[in-house]
């Protein structure tokens, strides 16, 4: 087999990991927390249906690829869940890490073309990157919002946590953060946000 | 909230269902099933990695939302396996119903749109449908080749069928089928597959 293929296919087996790395936000209907993959997938599809509403216009096709792999990272350096301020700390470091060892499994362009993805999600200085950032906040929201913000409540987070993290929402879509305002605002007024 | 992005969350959150239906291939590494949204997820950026390998030249953004989207009748209609013959039999009516009712929670035009997706994906007569197919045959091919063919033991799939089923995979792509081809032998070879 060429090197070029090999190494393509070695990195689609690689990132089959992603699917053992699980986060804190519980699928709709309670049961288990979801893995990075789901989420990812739910971002992605959620990114084509919603992309009417960025602050500015965006090319779709990157802000879903964004989505896709903006977690691939996890693989080596875990989850660090939104809330957690001792993990938030090492996160950036770890993360590094893993980007270098993981896209470059991938012939160079390639691994080249996916860490600048990445890097761009990472800085969110574009609007693609702000509008997949908004897609990362807004997807564990309604998934929170429709188990009564159980995850907010197993966490003990209060609403400036949540709002602080759901001003990248603000910054990609004002339209959508309306919505996650209203959203937060209720879960205030049933006591499931401190 | 407007009856338009109403709908587009609703939608959105019926997805979410889609990460319980599980699949008959083993993650890599063994343990569990994958289920369709991870299948999807991994299938999406394989179409970007490799569409350089299609026959002929695809729009892989399409690509991409076809195979983000293409079993999401599946939360309706369950995932029916490649190799049963039974379930094949009333698979495309329970797929018809679970269409309409799924895509139809979508404002009309998206609703359209992601149907028009999905069908094109099942008629597999456009070189995206096609190169999306191959994606749906290499991505279990290669966690199976990776677990020694644990998930055809599992089920005493023969070589024959195997072979059928990706036949497919060569009409999107004749090099990723070189590599099936390849890896089948090489099960047939260690007893793997009958």
């Amino acid at each position: 087999m060429e090197e070029r293929l090999q190494k393509q296919l070695e990195f689609a087996l690689e990132i089959d990991k992603e699917k053992n790395v699980f986060r804190q936000t519980g699928l709709s209907g309670g049961g288990r927390k979801e893995n990075d993959a789901e989420h990812a997938w739910h971002m992605a599809i959620m990114a084509y249906l919603l992309g009417e509403y960025a602050n500015e216009p965006v090319d779709i096709s990157k802000v879903m690829i964004m989505c896709l792999i903006h977690d691939i990272v996890e693989i080596d350096a875990g989850d660090t869940y939104a809330y957690d301020t001792e993990g938030k700390k090492t996160q950036r470091e770890r993360e590094k890490a893993a980007k270098e060892r993981i896209f470059n499994i991938l012939p160079e362009d390639q691994a080249k073309d996916l860490m600048g993805l990445f890097e761009e999600f990472e800085e969110n200085e574009t609007p693609e990157a702000r509008f997949a950032h908004a897609m990362d906040n807004l997807q564990p929201l309604i998934l929170n919002n429709s188990n009564n913000g159980s995850d907010w409540k197993e966490h003990g987070v209060s609403a400036e946590q949540v709002y602080k993290r759901q001003m990248m929402t603000r910054k990609g879509s004002e339209k959508l953060y309306e919505i996650t305002d209203m959203i937060i605002k209720e879960h205030v007024r049933r006591g499931n946000l401190q």
